[in-house]
Order: C-alpha cells, then sequence, then structure tokens
C-alpha cells in the first residue's frame, strides 16, 4: 500500500482507539479472505479515513460558522424554548437551533440540553439570568475570542439596562400563533428594567413594578418573553458582527464615583479588592470619602 | 444486488440506525466483501458523504455517556485549564477533556471552548463564578434532567459555604508539576468563604481575609486553585451518581427567617416577590417583622 492509503495495521488501530464499541477488525478480516488485493484498497482507502477524520476524531473547528438570523424568528423561537426547558436551554437553543436549520452540520453534534442548568439563575439559585448565560454561550460558540469578548459584554451591558418584556414580545405574545395553546397569553405584561445581570433582582424589580408574585404565571410568562428579547438582541449583534459593523454603545453601569477606587488593582488600601462592572448602588449604599 | 448485498438504502438506515454515529468499513466490509467490482466502487464512491450527512443529521443522544474519573486528576487538569483560558472554561474543559480522553466519540464533537465565557463572571462582569458555571455545564452534559438539578444544587450550596482553595489545592500548587513555569507556585494561600455563588462576592471575601488586591497575581493564583477545587467537586458528585449512592448534604444558604415570607409564591401581600436560594444577609440587612 502506498503512502496515501491507511495500512489495515494503522486501520485496525484507528478504528478500534474509537470507544464506540463498533467492532471493524472482524469484518475487515472478511473483507480481506475473498475479495481481490486492489478491492480491498479501494475500499480501505476511500472510506474509513474519511469518515474518521470527519466525524469522529476531531473537534468540529472552533467557532462555528454563522450565518446572519432573523432576529424575529430567534425572539419567537426563544420564547417558545422557554417553555421546553427554561431561560438558559431557551435562549442558547434558539440559536443553535436556528444555526442547525441553516447550517446543519456541526450544530448537529451539540446536545442544546447542555445549557438547561442554568434556568432560574443556576438551578434556581437566582444567580445570573439563565437567558443571559445562555445566549452567551451561543455567542461564543460561533465567535472567535476578542468577538465574544465585546459581544457579551455589550449584551449583558444592555440587558441591565433594558425595560423587560419589550413591546414587541409584548405584541407576539398576543398573536401568540407561534405558542401552544397552554401558553398562549394575550396579557401586556407591565415592563421593568433589572439594573442587574442576576435573575434574583430582575425578577424581585418585576415583581414590585407589577405588584405580581414570584410564582405566579403572569412572572413565568414575564421572563419567556425576557428569553425571546435576549436571544433576539444576542443575535442582532452577531449580525451586526457578521456585517462588519460591531460597535459597543452600552455603557458599564457600575458608579463611576465607586469605581475610582473600588476597582481591580492591587493596592488594598485605597479599596482595590473589588472585581465587577455592575451597578453597585444596587447592592451597596454610598458612603462619605475618607481623605 | 442480492440478498447477501446491503442495498444503499439499508445500508444508510444501517449505518444511521448506530448510535454513536460512527461508522467504519464493517458495515461496508459486509457489503463488499464478496461483490463484483463495480458494485463496491459504486458503493464506496457514495458513501462517505452519505455517511457523513447520516451521522451530522442525529446530534449524539444526550445524556452523553459518564464514566467514573479521578477527582485528583481533574483537580490539577482544572487548575491547568484556568491558565489556558480562565475560570470557566477550566471547569468544563478538565471534565470534558477527561471523558474525551477515556471515552473518545462524542466528547469529539464539543468545543470547549464554549463556555469561555463565563470567566470572571461572565466577561469580568463578577456575576455567577465562572467555576461553577463551567462545572454545572458538564455535570448538565453527561446526566439527565433530574440528576442534573440535584447535582447542580448540591455544588453551588456546597461552593457557597467551603472555605476557597482548599488545602489539597494549596498543596498541588506547591508540588506544581503540572504548572508550567510561567504559573508555579509555592504560596499557601489563605482560604475564604464566599457565602455567594457570585464573582464579585467571592473575590471580595478572599481579598479582605488575604489582604491583597483583587488584580494581585495571588488573586489570580487562588481562581485557578479554586477552579480546580470545584472541579473536582463535580467529579465528586457525578461519580457518586454513577455509583448510585449520591445524596444531596448542603443545606441551601438562604436564612431560614427571611424565607418563611420572602419566597417564590403568588401572595405579594407577604412579599413573595423574591426568587432565590441564596444567603440573603450576604446583601439584606433583617428588618423587623411587622404583624
Amino acid at each position: 500500500m502506498d503512502e496515501k492509503t491507511l495500512s489495515r495495521r494503522r486501520f485496525l488501530i484507528e478504528t478500534s482507539s474509537l470507544a464506540t464499541g463498533f467492532v471493524t477488525g472482524a469484518g475487515l478480516v472478511g473483507l480481506t479472505a475473498c475479495a481481490p488485493k486492489e478491492i480491498i484498497k479501494e475500499v480501505v482507502k476511500e472510506v474509513p479515513k474519511e469518515v474518521i477524520k470527519e466525524v469522529a476524531k476531531e473537534v468540529p473547528k472552533w467557532p462555528w460558522p454563522y450565518v446572519k438570523l432573523d432576529p424575529e424568528v430567534v425572539r419567537k423561537k426563544a420564547h417558545f424554548g422557554y417553555y421546553k426547558d427554561a431561560c438558559c436551554y431557551g435562549a442558547f437553543w434558539a440559536i443553535v437551533d436556528a444555526l442547525r436549520e441553516k447550517i446543519g452540520f456541526p450544530y448537529t453534534q451539540i446536545p442544546t440540553e447542555l445549557m438547561a442548568y442554568g434556568e432560574g439563575g443556576l438551578v434556581g439559585m437566582a444567580s445570573l439570568c439563565g437567558a443571559l448565560n445562555g445566549a452567551a454561550a451561543a455567542i461564543t460558540l460561533v465567535t472567535d475570542k476578542d468577538t465574544w469578548k465585546k459581544l457579551n459584554k455589550e449584551l449583558a451591558n444592555w440587558y441591565t439596562q433594558f425595560p423587560f418584556p419589550s413591546d414587541t414580545s409584548n405584541q407576539y405574545a398576543k398573536d401568540h400563533t407561534f405558542l401552544v395553546d397552554k401558553y398562549k397569553s394575550d396579557k401586556v405584561l407591565v415592563s421593568s428594567v433589572s439594573h442587574s445581570t442576576l435573575c434574583h433582582v430582575s425578577v424581585t424589580n418585576w415583581c414590585k413594578k407589577s405588584g405580581l408574585g414570584s410564582g405566579s404565571d403572569e412572572r413565568s410568562e414575564r421572563c419567556g418573553r425576557l428569553t425571546g428579547d435576549v436571544a433576539a438582541q444576542a443575535v442582532l449583534l452577531l449580525n451586526q458582527f457578521a456585517d462588519k459593523n460591531f460597535k459597543a454603545v452600552t455603557a458599564s453601569p457600575a458608579t463611576a464615583t465607586c469605581v475610582a477606587c473600588h476597582t481591580t488593582g492591587k493596592d488594598v488600601k485605597i479599596g482595590q479588592y473589588t472585581r465587577g462592572e455592575e451597578d453597585c448602588l444596587q447592592c451597596h449604599t454610598p458612603h462619605e470619602i475618607k481623605k
């Protein structure tokens, strides 16, 4: 066999090293027993190597390809996805599945259930908003490091300042042609700004504004619409990136007077204990500056 | 084709029915063993494309298979991974790559870079701790919904109450045979409890206890050791699950007196605005109960 042809030995090693439990050796022996040599060579040369290389051995090169998506399709899809497996899954699935429909492989290789844990800010702990977590994962799957850093930062800053649910999501929910009967809702829900990336703060602020409990159906539906809004915004940013016209437009909500001293740094004497870029006054009260 | 020869259609059905998606020469070998050359050529010519298509159509069945891992190997690997691409990637990559080494496919199909965005609590926002985010994603990849809910809740509650870095991570870092020179450190770092899932709180508490700034090399190294500790704990829980002896042992840190009123519910009159299971007193001060 020439250099380009897999040797039988190498073929067996390569195929048997794949922990699929699918044994090839016996079949190959069967082949070698009665087929002419040139047929064996041809089969071995053309098939397994390609298949092994393409399918099993290598992680599909990251970042995965992105083609522009329709943010409105994704907004509806993510709202629907919220009712499939909650916020984090809903946002991640909507974007990845839309790409799966448009591109196919490699999006056919990732189980979107992977991100379901982010629901309710990490299995209901009410930490990081799941919709934001899931959308950020999708952005990171399809962009290089320089890009996902910028896009995710913009998305997070936008999230803390945007009144959820959007008018668009409220309108879609009224049309509700994409929702199954069980989840149809013709209520326009009141909007609120979270001032935080946290599920806990985002939900509480909305509940206070709407006068509805966190365990109400409306609060759940509000989070479904928010999931749509966050996924749509992620797609909007990705489309800007695809068109080479992305620009960060939302400033960090961290209070300027606070971060003058309290920031990431090495000097503990001036209070550089702090890491973070969120709105300080959500949790902290201002104090007099010691001079 | 005669009875003994797989039709192209049946070949595709058979190959696509392999849950692993790995199609080797074997099925083809059965087909080609004694078939005329022209048939073999025809099939061989057509196979790779079809196989890739068939394989690519289906997402490798979730949850992906788990085999018990050595938590100590993963602890070192995640610490090392922290220096590859920060905390969230470090924890996720350490577990997935350890499974990739042991099992191969389908772990060869997922780009672990996907989780890098969680660094520093979502691109440095200091929201949810990235190590916890990444480890939770790995747990969710390999367990069904009932299981990942329990395991991730246990991991999150444990996280808020565990003094990071562990003695083990401190010791490993001293041995530092697995770290590249640049990151070697023989310092035993002081440990602190976060009382929160948040990067912001976790880092600040550690900085206050150590007297070191959040921008110091030691703080970064502390987060590397923490990444190892969180990934190792995730593996410990997964191993317990694999051995069918997992039991949640860490209580939610939410303050009992608070959640008596402030909890998820529909009745806003008694303050059921709140969603969350973290330690309330990290951010809130207790108030007198109105009767």
